[in-house]
Protein backbone atom coordinates (compact mmCIF):
# COMPACT_ATOMS: atom_id res chain seq x y z
CA UNK A 1 0.00 0.00 0.00
CA UNK A 2 1.12 4.01 0.07
CA UNK A 3 2.01 5.08 3.22
CA UNK A 4 0.84 8.19 3.72
CA UNK A 5 3.03 10.66 5.67
CA UNK A 6 2.58 11.82 8.91
CA UNK A 7 2.01 15.15 9.57
CA UNK A 8 3.15 17.04 13.02
CA UNK A 9 3.15 20.19 13.92
CA UNK A 10 5.89 21.83 15.80
CA UNK A 11 4.95 22.41 20.01
CA UNK A 12 6.14 25.26 21.89
CA UNK A 13 7.97 23.55 24.49
CA UNK A 14 10.23 21.52 21.66
CA UNK A 15 11.97 24.53 20.50
CA UNK A 16 15.30 25.41 22.68
CA UNK A 17 17.07 28.48 23.28
CA UNK A 18 18.37 29.21 20.01
CA UNK A 19 14.99 29.23 18.56
CA UNK A 20 14.39 26.24 17.14
CA UNK A 21 13.58 22.64 17.76
CA UNK A 22 16.15 20.95 19.67
CA UNK A 23 17.83 18.25 18.10
CA UNK A 24 16.60 15.78 20.39
CA UNK A 25 13.17 15.85 19.39
CA UNK A 26 13.66 14.20 16.06
CA UNK A 27 14.52 11.18 17.40
CA UNK A 28 10.94 11.43 18.80
CA UNK A 29 9.62 12.30 16.12
CA UNK A 30 10.99 8.99 14.40
CA UNK A 31 8.89 7.07 17.07
CA UNK A 32 5.74 8.95 16.25
CA UNK A 33 5.99 8.24 12.73
CA UNK A 34 6.76 4.62 13.34
CA UNK A 35 3.39 4.71 15.35
CA UNK A 36 1.67 6.33 12.38
CA UNK A 37 2.43 3.98 9.32
CA UNK A 38 1.55 0.94 11.89
CA UNK A 39 -1.56 2.18 12.52
CA UNK A 40 -1.98 2.51 8.59
CA UNK A 41 -1.08 -0.75 8.04
CA UNK A 42 -3.91 -1.97 10.40
CA UNK A 43 -1.36 -2.94 12.63
CA UNK A 44 -0.65 -0.59 16.02
CA UNK A 45 2.00 -0.86 18.24
CA UNK A 46 -0.10 -1.66 21.07
CA UNK A 47 -1.05 -4.77 19.25
CA UNK A 48 2.54 -5.59 18.91
CA UNK A 49 2.98 -5.15 22.31
CA UNK A 50 -0.83 -6.77 23.15
CA UNK A 51 1.50 -10.19 21.47
CA UNK A 52 4.83 -10.03 24.07
CA UNK A 53 6.71 -8.52 21.78
CA UNK A 54 8.45 -4.99 21.70
CA UNK A 55 11.03 -3.53 19.06
CA UNK A 56 14.15 -1.59 20.57
CA UNK A 57 16.49 0.02 19.20
CA UNK A 58 19.97 -1.18 18.29
CA UNK A 59 20.77 2.18 16.66
CA UNK A 60 19.36 5.74 15.81
CA UNK A 61 21.44 8.56 13.62
CA UNK A 62 19.89 11.79 11.86
CA UNK A 63 21.63 14.35 9.41
CA UNK A 64 20.27 18.10 10.30
CA UNK A 65 19.52 19.78 7.23
CA UNK A 66 17.32 22.76 8.60
CA UNK A 67 15.79 24.14 11.66
CA UNK A 68 12.45 23.77 12.12
CA UNK A 69 10.30 26.09 14.45
CA UNK A 70 7.18 26.69 16.52
CA UNK A 71 4.62 27.59 13.90
CA UNK A 72 5.44 25.67 11.10
CA UNK A 73 4.94 21.86 10.87
CA UNK A 74 6.36 19.14 9.21
CA UNK A 75 5.60 15.68 7.14
CA UNK A 76 7.36 12.88 7.89
CA UNK A 77 8.45 10.09 5.44
CA UNK A 78 8.91 6.49 6.06
CA UNK A 79 10.59 4.24 4.65
CA UNK A 80 12.20 0.47 5.07
CA UNK A 81 15.29 0.14 3.71
CA UNK A 82 16.53 -3.07 5.25
CA UNK A 83 14.05 -5.58 6.66
CA UNK A 84 15.71 -9.46 7.34
CA UNK A 85 13.45 -11.86 9.47
CA UNK A 86 15.47 -10.66 13.01
CA UNK A 87 15.91 -6.66 12.36
CA UNK A 88 14.38 -3.67 10.70
CA UNK A 89 15.83 -0.69 9.77
CA UNK A 90 13.58 2.84 9.14
CA UNK A 91 14.04 5.55 7.20
CA UNK A 92 12.70 9.06 7.88
CA UNK A 93 12.78 12.27 5.82
CA UNK A 94 10.93 14.90 7.67
CA UNK A 95 10.10 17.88 5.24
CA UNK A 96 8.87 21.46 6.17
CA UNK A 97 4.78 20.98 5.67
CA UNK A 98 4.77 24.22 3.63
CA UNK A 99 7.60 24.69 1.79
CA UNK A 100 9.28 21.16 1.34
CA UNK A 101 12.27 22.26 2.24
CA UNK A 102 14.33 18.75 4.20
CA UNK A 103 14.72 19.56 7.79
CA UNK A 104 16.47 16.15 8.38
CA UNK A 105 16.81 12.83 7.32
CA UNK A 106 17.61 9.92 9.34
CA UNK A 107 17.55 5.56 10.12
CA UNK A 108 16.34 3.38 13.30
CA UNK A 109 17.68 0.10 13.46
CA UNK A 110 15.71 -2.25 15.45
CA UNK A 111 14.74 -5.93 16.40
CA UNK A 112 12.10 -8.02 17.66
CA UNK A 113 11.91 -8.85 21.21
CA UNK A 114 9.88 -11.27 23.02
CA UNK A 115 9.12 -9.88 26.77
CA UNK A 116 7.98 -13.50 28.05
CA UNK A 117 11.42 -14.87 26.98
CA UNK A 118 13.38 -12.18 27.39
CA UNK A 119 15.60 -12.38 23.92
CA UNK A 120 15.45 -11.65 20.34
CA UNK A 121 13.14 -13.47 18.00
CA UNK A 122 11.99 -13.52 14.29
CA UNK A 123 9.18 -11.62 13.50
CA UNK A 124 8.19 -13.94 10.78
CA UNK A 125 7.34 -16.67 13.13
CA UNK A 126 5.75 -14.50 16.09
CA UNK A 127 3.86 -12.24 14.14
CA UNK A 128 4.05 -13.37 10.33
CA UNK A 129 0.63 -11.15 9.50
CA UNK A 130 3.25 -8.25 10.29
CA UNK A 131 6.04 -9.43 9.16
CA UNK A 132 4.26 -9.58 5.59
CA UNK A 133 2.75 -5.86 5.72
CA UNK A 134 6.80 -4.93 6.26
CA UNK A 135 7.74 -7.12 3.91
CA UNK A 136 5.38 -5.83 1.38
CA UNK A 137 6.48 -2.02 1.68
CA UNK A 138 10.16 -3.14 1.42
CA UNK A 139 9.41 -4.86 -1.36
CA UNK A 140 7.84 -2.49 -3.08
CA UNK A 141 10.42 0.20 -2.47
CA UNK A 142 12.95 -2.04 -3.86
CA UNK A 143 10.96 -2.57 -6.33
CA UNK A 144 10.08 0.62 -7.12
CA UNK A 145 14.11 1.76 -6.77
CA UNK A 146 15.15 -0.19 -9.17
CA UNK A 147 12.56 0.41 -12.20
CA UNK B 1 17.45 14.45 60.05
CA UNK B 2 18.27 17.44 58.36
CA UNK B 3 17.87 17.10 54.82
CA UNK B 4 19.86 18.93 52.24
CA UNK B 5 18.88 20.54 49.15
CA UNK B 6 19.02 18.83 46.28
CA UNK B 7 21.55 20.77 43.89
CA UNK B 8 20.93 20.87 40.15
CA UNK B 9 22.50 22.61 36.95
CA UNK B 10 20.39 23.74 34.07
CA UNK B 11 20.52 21.66 30.76
CA UNK B 12 20.39 23.46 27.99
CA UNK B 13 17.60 21.05 26.46
CA UNK B 14 15.51 22.35 28.96
CA UNK B 15 15.69 25.68 27.91
CA UNK B 16 12.84 26.99 25.68
CA UNK B 17 13.16 30.14 23.09
CA UNK B 18 12.04 32.44 25.31
CA UNK B 19 15.43 31.44 26.73
CA UNK B 20 14.56 30.40 29.68
CA UNK B 21 13.72 26.56 30.92
CA UNK B 22 10.38 25.79 30.29
CA UNK B 23 8.14 25.72 32.82
CA UNK B 24 6.69 21.61 32.32
CA UNK B 25 10.96 21.07 33.78
CA UNK B 26 10.26 22.14 37.24
CA UNK B 27 7.53 19.34 37.51
CA UNK B 28 10.52 16.75 36.63
CA UNK B 29 12.53 18.50 39.23
CA UNK B 30 10.57 17.96 41.47
CA UNK B 31 10.80 14.29 40.91
CA UNK B 32 14.30 14.54 40.84
CA UNK B 33 14.14 16.28 44.43
CA UNK B 34 12.02 13.34 45.73
CA UNK B 35 14.14 10.34 44.11
CA UNK B 36 17.23 12.87 45.96
CA UNK B 37 15.20 12.77 49.60
CA UNK B 38 14.70 9.22 49.37
CA UNK B 39 18.40 8.30 49.05
CA UNK B 40 18.91 10.69 51.60
CA UNK B 41 16.30 8.69 53.85
CA UNK B 42 18.48 5.58 53.10
CA UNK B 43 14.99 4.32 51.82
CA UNK B 44 15.83 4.96 47.24
CA UNK B 45 12.54 4.88 45.36
CA UNK B 46 14.17 1.43 44.03
CA UNK B 47 13.57 -0.28 47.42
CA UNK B 48 9.35 0.99 47.29
CA UNK B 49 9.19 -0.19 43.42
CA UNK B 50 10.85 -3.47 44.74
CA UNK B 51 7.94 -3.63 47.48
CA UNK B 52 5.21 -3.75 44.75
CA UNK B 53 4.10 0.22 45.80
CA UNK B 54 4.15 3.42 43.61
CA UNK B 55 3.77 6.62 44.72
CA UNK B 56 1.34 7.88 42.04
CA UNK B 57 0.31 11.51 41.92
CA UNK B 58 -2.97 13.07 42.63
CA UNK B 59 -2.32 16.81 41.88
CA UNK B 60 0.79 19.23 41.46
CA UNK B 61 1.20 22.44 41.29
CA UNK B 62 4.05 25.10 40.19
CA UNK B 63 3.94 29.37 41.03
CA UNK B 64 6.64 30.72 38.76
CA UNK B 65 7.98 33.53 40.60
CA UNK B 66 11.36 33.79 38.33
CA UNK B 67 12.99 32.54 35.45
CA UNK B 68 16.32 30.18 35.52
CA UNK B 69 18.54 30.00 32.59
CA UNK B 70 20.91 27.54 30.89
CA UNK B 71 24.41 28.22 32.64
CA UNK B 72 22.91 28.71 35.97
CA UNK B 73 22.37 26.27 39.05
CA UNK B 74 19.29 25.55 41.20
CA UNK B 75 18.65 24.16 44.89
CA UNK B 76 15.43 22.37 45.45
CA UNK B 77 14.43 22.37 49.32
CA UNK B 78 11.69 19.78 49.38
CA UNK B 79 9.16 20.09 52.88
CA UNK B 80 6.54 17.40 54.13
CA UNK B 81 3.43 20.09 55.20
CA UNK B 82 1.17 16.95 54.80
CA UNK B 83 1.33 13.37 55.84
CA UNK B 84 -1.48 10.61 56.54
CA UNK B 85 -1.12 7.36 56.61
CA UNK B 86 -2.53 7.21 52.87
CA UNK B 87 -1.48 10.35 51.55
CA UNK B 88 1.33 12.76 51.39
CA UNK B 89 2.27 16.39 50.68
CA UNK B 90 5.83 17.47 49.44
CA UNK B 91 6.46 21.11 49.37
CA UNK B 92 9.23 22.39 47.05
CA UNK B 93 11.07 25.47 46.76
CA UNK B 94 13.48 26.20 44.02
CA UNK B 95 16.48 28.47 44.23
CA UNK B 96 18.77 30.10 42.23
CA UNK B 97 22.30 27.85 43.77
CA UNK B 98 24.21 31.23 43.74
CA UNK B 99 21.66 34.53 44.53
CA UNK B 100 19.19 32.61 46.16
CA UNK B 101 16.70 34.08 44.43
CA UNK B 102 13.22 32.11 44.68
CA UNK B 103 13.06 30.24 41.08
CA UNK B 104 9.37 28.72 41.34
CA UNK B 105 7.65 27.11 44.91
CA UNK B 106 5.22 24.03 44.42
CA UNK B 107 3.36 20.98 46.11
CA UNK B 108 3.27 17.80 44.41
CA UNK B 109 0.53 15.42 46.08
CA UNK B 110 0.71 11.17 46.35
CA UNK B 111 -1.12 8.79 47.23
CA UNK B 112 0.52 4.93 48.23
CA UNK B 113 -0.17 2.39 45.52
CA UNK B 114 -0.37 -1.61 45.74
CA UNK B 115 0.78 -2.33 42.24
CA UNK B 116 0.13 -5.86 43.24
CA UNK B 117 -3.67 -5.26 44.58
CA UNK B 118 -3.94 -2.24 42.02
CA UNK B 119 -5.21 -0.12 44.80
CA UNK B 120 -4.31 2.69 47.58
CA UNK B 121 -2.69 1.14 50.46
CA UNK B 122 -1.70 3.06 53.30
CA UNK B 123 1.98 3.63 53.82
CA UNK B 124 1.99 2.94 57.37
CA UNK B 125 0.92 -0.80 57.05
CA UNK B 126 2.94 -1.80 53.57
CA UNK B 127 5.93 -0.07 54.42
CA UNK B 128 6.33 0.98 57.98
CA UNK B 129 9.75 1.89 58.10
CA UNK B 130 9.41 4.45 55.44
CA UNK B 131 6.09 5.97 57.15
CA UNK B 132 8.30 6.61 59.98
CA UNK B 133 11.38 8.39 58.16
CA UNK B 134 8.28 10.51 57.05
CA UNK B 135 6.69 10.90 59.43
CA UNK B 136 9.86 12.28 61.43
CA UNK B 137 10.33 14.92 58.67
CA UNK B 138 6.71 15.94 58.73
CA UNK B 139 6.80 16.32 62.77
CA UNK B 140 10.84 17.97 62.93
CA UNK B 141 8.98 20.73 60.32
CA UNK B 142 5.76 21.50 62.57
CA UNK B 143 7.73 21.46 66.06
CA UNK B 144 9.75 23.97 64.30
CA UNK B 145 7.28 25.87 62.93
CA UNK B 146 5.74 26.00 66.31
CA UNK B 147 8.79 27.20 68.09
CA UNK C 1 -17.40 31.13 18.79
CA UNK C 2 -17.57 27.74 19.92
CA UNK C 3 -13.91 26.09 20.51
CA UNK C 4 -13.62 22.90 19.76
CA UNK C 5 -11.47 20.41 21.89
CA UNK C 6 -7.93 19.78 21.04
CA UNK C 7 -7.35 16.29 19.79
CA UNK C 8 -4.15 14.27 20.86
CA UNK C 9 -2.54 11.20 20.56
CA UNK C 10 -0.16 9.55 23.76
CA UNK C 11 2.93 8.88 22.06
CA UNK C 12 4.99 6.20 23.37
CA UNK C 13 8.59 8.28 24.85
CA UNK C 14 5.42 10.19 26.98
CA UNK C 15 5.15 6.68 28.87
CA UNK C 16 6.83 6.01 32.39
CA UNK C 17 8.19 2.56 33.86
CA UNK C 18 4.57 2.56 35.52
CA UNK C 19 3.23 2.00 31.75
CA UNK C 20 1.16 5.17 32.07
CA UNK C 21 1.63 8.66 30.68
CA UNK C 22 4.22 11.07 32.83
CA UNK C 23 2.63 13.36 35.06
CA UNK C 24 4.72 16.06 33.68
CA UNK C 25 3.21 15.71 30.01
CA UNK C 26 0.30 16.46 31.41
CA UNK C 27 1.65 20.18 31.73
CA UNK C 28 2.96 20.06 27.96
CA UNK C 29 -0.08 19.27 26.68
CA UNK C 30 -1.72 22.08 28.42
CA UNK C 31 0.70 24.23 26.34
CA UNK C 32 -0.41 22.41 23.09
CA UNK C 33 -4.28 23.17 23.73
CA UNK C 34 -3.20 26.67 24.30
CA UNK C 35 -1.63 27.06 20.91
CA UNK C 36 -4.60 24.84 19.43
CA UNK C 37 -7.08 27.53 20.41
CA UNK C 38 -5.09 30.37 19.46
CA UNK C 39 -5.40 29.16 15.94
CA UNK C 40 -8.97 28.34 16.52
CA UNK C 41 -9.34 32.35 17.17
CA UNK C 42 -7.51 33.05 13.81
CA UNK C 43 -4.77 34.48 16.13
CA UNK C 44 -1.82 32.09 16.37
CA UNK C 45 0.38 32.48 19.13
CA UNK C 46 3.39 33.17 16.56
CA UNK C 47 1.34 36.52 15.65
CA UNK C 48 1.80 37.09 19.62
CA UNK C 49 5.70 36.17 19.44
CA UNK C 50 5.72 38.65 16.26
CA UNK C 51 3.90 41.47 18.40
CA UNK C 52 6.69 41.75 20.84
CA UNK C 53 4.72 39.62 23.57
CA UNK C 54 4.98 36.54 25.73
CA UNK C 55 2.43 35.15 27.91
CA UNK C 56 4.79 33.80 30.66
CA UNK C 57 3.60 31.49 33.64
CA UNK C 58 2.87 32.71 36.58
CA UNK C 59 1.17 29.21 38.15
CA UNK C 60 0.13 25.80 36.95
CA UNK C 61 -1.70 23.17 38.66
CA UNK C 62 -3.49 19.89 37.60
CA UNK C 63 -5.16 17.31 39.62
CA UNK C 64 -4.73 13.71 38.05
CA UNK C 65 -8.03 11.88 38.30
CA UNK C 66 -7.38 8.36 36.10
CA UNK C 67 -4.07 7.33 33.97
CA UNK C 68 -3.99 7.95 30.20
CA UNK C 69 -2.37 5.35 28.29
CA UNK C 70 0.08 4.67 24.36
CA UNK C 71 -2.72 3.52 22.09
CA UNK C 72 -5.22 6.02 24.01
CA UNK C 73 -5.94 9.41 22.71
CA UNK C 74 -7.26 12.47 24.89
CA UNK C 75 -9.60 15.50 23.97
CA UNK C 76 -8.40 19.00 25.77
CA UNK C 77 -10.94 21.23 26.48
CA UNK C 78 -10.13 24.91 27.51
CA UNK C 79 -12.07 27.38 29.02
CA UNK C 80 -10.98 30.94 30.50
CA UNK C 81 -12.33 31.45 34.26
CA UNK C 82 -10.78 34.14 34.65
CA UNK C 83 -9.43 37.19 32.44
CA UNK C 84 -8.17 40.83 33.33
CA UNK C 85 -6.49 43.36 31.07
CA UNK C 86 -2.97 42.06 32.71
CA UNK C 87 -3.47 38.27 33.40
CA UNK C 88 -5.50 35.03 32.54
CA UNK C 89 -6.10 32.11 33.65
CA UNK C 90 -6.73 29.12 30.99
CA UNK C 91 -8.61 26.22 32.52
CA UNK C 92 -8.49 22.56 30.86
CA UNK C 93 -10.35 19.54 30.96
CA UNK C 94 -8.52 16.22 29.61
CA UNK C 95 -10.79 13.16 28.73
CA UNK C 96 -9.96 9.93 27.20
CA UNK C 97 -11.27 10.14 23.79
CA UNK C 98 -13.17 6.82 23.37
CA UNK C 99 -14.64 7.12 26.85
CA UNK C 100 -14.79 10.35 28.49
CA UNK C 101 -13.21 9.74 31.40
CA UNK C 102 -11.85 12.29 33.05
CA UNK C 103 -7.97 11.94 33.22
CA UNK C 104 -6.89 15.71 34.57
CA UNK C 105 -7.96 18.68 35.30
CA UNK C 106 -5.65 21.84 35.54
CA UNK C 107 -4.69 25.79 34.84
CA UNK C 108 -2.13 27.44 34.11
CA UNK C 109 -2.12 31.52 34.82
CA UNK C 110 -0.48 33.76 32.88
CA UNK C 111 0.37 37.43 32.32
CA UNK C 112 1.41 39.46 29.06
CA UNK C 113 4.92 40.50 28.89
CA UNK C 114 6.92 43.42 26.59
CA UNK C 115 9.61 41.73 25.38
CA UNK C 116 11.17 44.78 24.00
CA UNK C 117 10.31 46.53 27.16
CA UNK C 118 11.05 44.14 29.40
CA UNK C 119 8.07 43.97 31.49
CA UNK C 120 4.42 43.27 32.17
CA UNK C 121 1.82 44.84 29.71
CA UNK C 122 -1.84 45.27 29.43
CA UNK C 123 -3.32 43.04 26.40
CA UNK C 124 -6.03 45.58 26.02
CA UNK C 125 -3.55 48.45 25.24
CA UNK C 126 -0.69 46.17 23.43
CA UNK C 127 -3.42 43.63 21.30
CA UNK C 128 -6.70 44.63 21.57
CA UNK C 129 -7.56 42.36 18.82
CA UNK C 130 -6.37 39.57 20.79
CA UNK C 131 -8.25 40.78 23.96
CA UNK C 132 -11.52 41.42 22.70
CA UNK C 133 -11.13 37.40 21.57
CA UNK C 134 -10.36 36.10 24.96
CA UNK C 135 -12.90 38.59 26.76
CA UNK C 136 -15.87 37.29 24.36
CA UNK C 137 -14.82 33.71 25.15
CA UNK C 138 -14.67 34.37 28.73
CA UNK C 139 -18.05 36.49 28.95
CA UNK C 140 -19.54 33.68 26.76
CA UNK C 141 -18.69 31.26 29.21
CA UNK C 142 -19.45 33.24 32.30
CA UNK C 143 -22.42 34.17 30.61
CA UNK C 144 -23.32 30.27 29.61
CA UNK C 145 -22.73 29.43 33.98
CA UNK C 146 -25.26 31.81 34.76
CA UNK C 147 -27.93 31.00 32.69
CA UNK D 1 44.21 17.71 29.95
CA UNK D 2 42.50 14.51 31.16
CA UNK D 3 38.78 14.84 31.26
CA UNK D 4 36.75 13.00 33.90
CA UNK D 5 33.55 11.25 33.18
CA UNK D 6 30.49 12.85 33.20
CA UNK D 7 28.29 11.22 35.79
CA UNK D 8 24.49 11.06 35.56
CA UNK D 9 22.14 9.69 37.46
CA UNK D 10 19.11 8.26 35.52
CA UNK D 11 15.88 10.10 36.73
CA UNK D 12 12.74 8.21 37.25
CA UNK D 13 10.63 10.76 34.12
CA UNK D 14 13.46 9.33 31.73
CA UNK D 15 12.23 5.76 31.96
CA UNK D 16 9.20 4.51 29.45
CA UNK D 17 6.90 1.67 29.48
CA UNK D 18 9.52 -0.99 28.70
CA UNK D 19 10.91 -0.03 32.00
CA UNK D 20 14.00 1.05 30.68
CA UNK D 21 15.24 4.66 29.71
CA UNK D 22 13.71 5.82 26.75
CA UNK D 23 16.33 6.18 23.18
CA UNK D 24 15.48 9.51 23.26
CA UNK D 25 17.47 10.80 26.22
CA UNK D 26 20.87 9.16 25.66
CA UNK D 27 21.08 12.27 22.89
CA UNK D 28 20.22 14.73 25.81
CA UNK D 29 22.49 12.99 27.89
CA UNK D 30 25.43 13.83 24.63
CA UNK D 31 24.58 16.93 25.12
CA UNK D 32 25.29 17.54 29.13
CA UNK D 33 28.28 15.88 28.89
CA UNK D 34 29.07 18.67 26.34
CA UNK D 35 28.36 21.06 28.70
CA UNK D 36 30.34 19.13 31.10
CA UNK D 37 33.72 18.84 29.51
CA UNK D 38 33.69 22.30 28.58
CA UNK D 39 33.28 23.48 32.10
CA UNK D 40 36.24 21.26 32.89
CA UNK D 41 38.48 23.17 30.09
CA UNK D 42 36.75 25.93 32.03
CA UNK D 43 35.47 26.93 29.17
CA UNK D 44 31.43 26.69 29.90
CA UNK D 45 29.05 26.92 26.86
CA UNK D 46 27.71 30.20 27.95
CA UNK D 47 31.15 31.63 27.50
CA UNK D 48 31.08 30.41 23.67
CA UNK D 49 26.78 31.31 23.77
CA UNK D 50 28.15 35.08 25.06
CA UNK D 51 30.64 35.64 22.22
CA UNK D 52 27.68 35.02 19.85
CA UNK D 53 28.72 31.60 18.60
CA UNK D 54 26.81 28.38 18.72
CA UNK D 55 27.67 24.87 17.86
CA UNK D 56 24.69 23.36 15.88
CA UNK D 57 24.43 19.54 15.29
CA UNK D 58 25.04 18.54 11.86
CA UNK D 59 24.20 14.75 12.66
CA UNK D 60 23.88 12.62 15.73
CA UNK D 61 24.27 9.06 16.15
CA UNK D 62 23.97 6.19 18.97
CA UNK D 63 24.20 2.72 19.55
CA UNK D 64 22.76 1.10 22.30
CA UNK D 65 24.02 -1.77 23.55
CA UNK D 66 22.35 -2.51 27.16
CA UNK D 67 19.58 -0.65 29.10
CA UNK D 68 19.49 2.08 31.87
CA UNK D 69 17.10 1.78 34.35
CA UNK D 70 16.03 4.52 36.88
CA UNK D 71 17.98 3.66 40.07
CA UNK D 72 21.17 3.32 37.93
CA UNK D 73 23.96 5.94 37.09
CA UNK D 74 26.19 5.87 33.80
CA UNK D 75 29.48 7.63 33.18
CA UNK D 76 29.76 9.17 30.15
CA UNK D 77 33.04 9.40 28.90
CA UNK D 78 33.94 12.14 25.70
CA UNK D 79 36.59 12.27 22.91
CA UNK D 80 37.41 14.04 20.22
CA UNK D 81 38.13 12.04 17.36
CA UNK D 82 37.43 14.71 14.25
CA UNK D 83 38.35 18.45 14.65
CA UNK D 84 38.91 20.84 11.64
CA UNK D 85 38.87 24.89 12.34
CA UNK D 86 35.19 24.48 10.92
CA UNK D 87 34.07 21.50 12.57
CA UNK D 88 33.81 19.14 15.02
CA UNK D 89 32.83 15.30 16.09
CA UNK D 90 32.66 14.18 19.79
CA UNK D 91 32.29 11.09 20.68
CA UNK D 92 30.26 9.90 23.53
CA UNK D 93 30.75 5.75 25.66
CA UNK D 94 28.07 5.76 28.33
CA UNK D 95 28.40 3.05 31.09
CA UNK D 96 26.94 1.87 34.05
CA UNK D 97 28.53 3.29 36.71
CA UNK D 98 28.54 0.21 39.03
CA UNK D 99 29.35 -2.51 36.08
CA UNK D 100 31.58 -0.78 33.46
CA UNK D 101 28.93 -2.56 31.48
CA UNK D 102 28.49 -0.11 27.95
CA UNK D 103 25.15 1.20 27.62
CA UNK D 104 25.71 3.47 24.49
CA UNK D 105 27.83 4.72 21.92
CA UNK D 106 27.34 7.97 19.57
CA UNK D 107 28.87 10.50 18.00
CA UNK D 108 27.89 14.22 17.41
CA UNK D 109 28.97 16.55 14.58
CA UNK D 110 28.67 20.38 15.00
CA UNK D 111 29.65 23.07 12.95
CA UNK D 112 30.38 26.82 14.20
CA UNK D 113 27.85 28.91 13.94
CA UNK D 114 28.12 33.15 14.12
CA UNK D 115 24.80 34.07 15.56
CA UNK D 116 25.51 37.30 14.57
CA UNK D 117 26.69 37.05 10.20
CA UNK D 118 24.37 34.12 10.27
CA UNK D 119 26.58 31.71 9.03
CA UNK D 120 29.20 28.70 9.95
CA UNK D 121 32.78 30.55 11.18
CA UNK D 122 36.19 28.92 12.02
CA UNK D 123 36.57 28.22 15.62
CA UNK D 124 40.07 28.99 15.03
CA UNK D 125 39.23 32.83 13.93
CA UNK D 126 36.46 33.32 16.55
CA UNK D 127 37.48 31.75 19.31
CA UNK D 128 41.27 30.54 18.92
CA UNK D 129 41.42 30.21 23.02
CA UNK D 130 38.66 27.16 22.66
CA UNK D 131 39.82 25.87 19.42
CA UNK D 132 43.28 25.47 21.12
CA UNK D 133 41.72 23.81 23.95
CA UNK D 134 40.04 21.22 21.66
CA UNK D 135 43.06 20.75 19.93
CA UNK D 136 44.94 19.93 22.37
CA UNK D 137 42.83 17.10 23.39
CA UNK D 138 42.34 15.92 20.02
CA UNK D 139 45.86 15.42 19.78
CA UNK D 140 46.51 13.71 22.84
CA UNK D 141 43.64 11.38 21.95
CA UNK D 142 45.30 11.29 18.42
CA UNK D 143 48.57 10.64 20.34
CA UNK D 144 47.16 8.41 22.77
CA UNK D 145 46.13 5.87 19.90
CA UNK D 146 49.37 5.60 17.77
CA UNK D 147 51.43 5.10 20.80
Amino acid sequence: MSLKPYFRKVHYYETDQMGIVHHSNYIRWFEEARADFMEQLAFPYTKVIAAGVDFPLLGASCEYKSMARFGESVLIFSSFPELTETRITVGYRILDAASGDLRAAGQTRHCYYDNGRKRPVSLKKVLPELYELFYAEHHEEQAGMKS
